[in-house]
């Protein structure tokens, strides 16, 4: 029986990650986000170098998409949301990222401390770190025809060279356990969309997380998108991006490959690449109608409710 | 006929009002903080001159005194109350200072700002800055027998001279709005405890609230500290402290003096201090048990109660 609110854990991070909660939430009760802990620039990296803890920013936004409809939840969430502009020292930092960490502070543990600031927010799921330690993505490049090895994710999104494959360091983080819990009870498992290789292969590198992503009961979905990202990922097809994440996890298989109908070049090569990872290709028109390289929250929600029920 | 919950109106700002907040919220349910905005040091002195808005300490730990008492105010309550230890740029700041600015940025209004923080730690009243720009307070000091003009809260409290009289720069700033109407409406008016120069007399330097201030139906209360502050005011007596705020405001006339039996040395002068002003002593034990120069909240409730009832 298909379940009326299926059970939906949602990885990846940043502006991607928004995209997709902005629409599982409508489709779902049940929300679980997973959410990259290596970023190293900005607010978040700021934060991880002055007081060792984990980059909150991918949370902080991971939460703001989950806030309540009404006044109280909207209010919160711009207030998290808001970024200080000054020519001092806290210009550029985001209020909800200061709310997390002092938090983490106060409560010593990070799942407690997010689950205060989603109750703030009155949010539709829970936001969990990937891992319970900051990390750093380490990626081999290629550039000028030589390979070389870069570290940090602003490093790896302003790269000019072409990322081959990430890893992490540490490279045995321990995983967040609630985070390693949810993916095994899911009936869905979303991957992307988001920055390839920053935030959506990230999981797959943290090993008690992608042991669980392999042996979960739950169907595997992937939701790409809808350019390529100057740097990390120019130039990439959407069927390379496939090859990609099966490159860092060559035994996973995936259900159902999402891709907008305006993005696919090579039709055939898409469903060939979704096939050799043992899923199906959804084409949907789920693109933002100002032609921006953003998801549109209702369209995407449709999709999302469609495949979940088996309609599609 | 007495209400059997005045309302009331305390003015201070720092620790001061945080225990006359702490005992006046167990006595009525109609309870606003007028909160001095003239802070130059720590965390509010560095965001009042990185950012151009109120110096918001204060007016964060009046919030504190009235947060809620549920696990929800309490843990809101310590988050506000959190300070950043680092060796870098965060270091100093009280979350809750960041938390007030940010509302103060987004929803453009002091008072609109503070009271979603209020909602937020479900404060059992209201705090209100007592003006609507950031105030510096000016002192004249007595310094090896010469009079001299210090600027600046930090200043003041720190300075060895013997401080003789304050005044504030802008000298005829706008009050609160609704700091003016709180006052008129009134039944009870308490000024102190609290840093004699820096928290109490400012009120009265704001020329809209000094005129509320007189002019007021509402009785007037005078809580007197438990010790001198050294450097503010260092070595004086209470009935000093009484002098100095009936130079400040010739015309105010008082109702009650509360004073701690075990500071009072000479009961007559006080008693002469407190009737010169048109008020009566009323002597009582309510300092901490610890020894500390701090008032017990609930000794200073009970007289607080018994005098709103005209019991004492």
């Amino acid at each position: 029986m298909i379940p009326l609110h299926p059970k939906v854990v949602a990885l990846g991070g940043g502006h991607g990650l928004y995209a997709s909660l902005s629409a599982l939430r409508t489709v779902t009760d049940d929300l679980t986000a997973v959410v990259t802990v290596a970023d190293d620039g900005g607010s978040s990296g700021r934060l991880r170098r002055e007081l060792g803890v984990l980059p909150p920013g991918d949370l902080r936004m991971a939460l703001a998409a989950l806030c309540g409809d009404d006044e109280w939840g909207k209010t919160w969430s711009e207030v998290v949301q808001h970024r200080f502009r000054s020519e001092g020292e806290l210009h550029g930092h985001a209020v909800g990222n200061l709310l997390i960490v002092a938090l983490w502070e106060l409560l010593g543990d990070p799942v407690k401390g997010l689950e205060w600031v989603g109750r703030l927010l009155g949010a539709h799921g829970r936001v969990l770190p990937m891992a319970s330690v900051p990390l750093d993505i380490q990626a081999e490049v290629e550039l000028d025809g030589r390979i070389t090895t870069i570290r940090g994710q602003v490093a790896c999104a302003l790269t000019p060279g072409r990322v081959r494959s990430i890893s992490l360091l540490p490279s045995d983080p321990p995983a967040c356990p609630q985070a390693v819990t949810a993916i095994e009870e899911a009936d869905w498992v979303v991957f992307g969309p988001g920055s390839w290789f920053t935030s959506v292969l990230p999981h797959l590198k943290v090993p008690a997380l992608a042991r669980a992503l392999h042996t979960t009961r739950a169907k595997r979905l992937v939701i790409l998108n809808l350019a390529p990202q100057p740097g990390e990922t120019d130039g990439f097809s959407p069927e390379k991006h496939l090859e990609v994440l099966r490159e860092h996890a060559p035994d996973l298989s995936v259900d159902a490959v999402i891709a907008d109908c305006g993005v696919v070049g090579d039709q055939l090569a898409l469903e060939k690449a979704a096939a050799s990872m043992g899923g199906r290709l959804v084409l949907a028109d789920v693109g933002a109608s100002d032609g921006s390289a953003r998801h549109d929250g209702p369209r995407l929600a449709a999709v999302l409710d469609e495949i979940f029920h088996g309609k599609r």
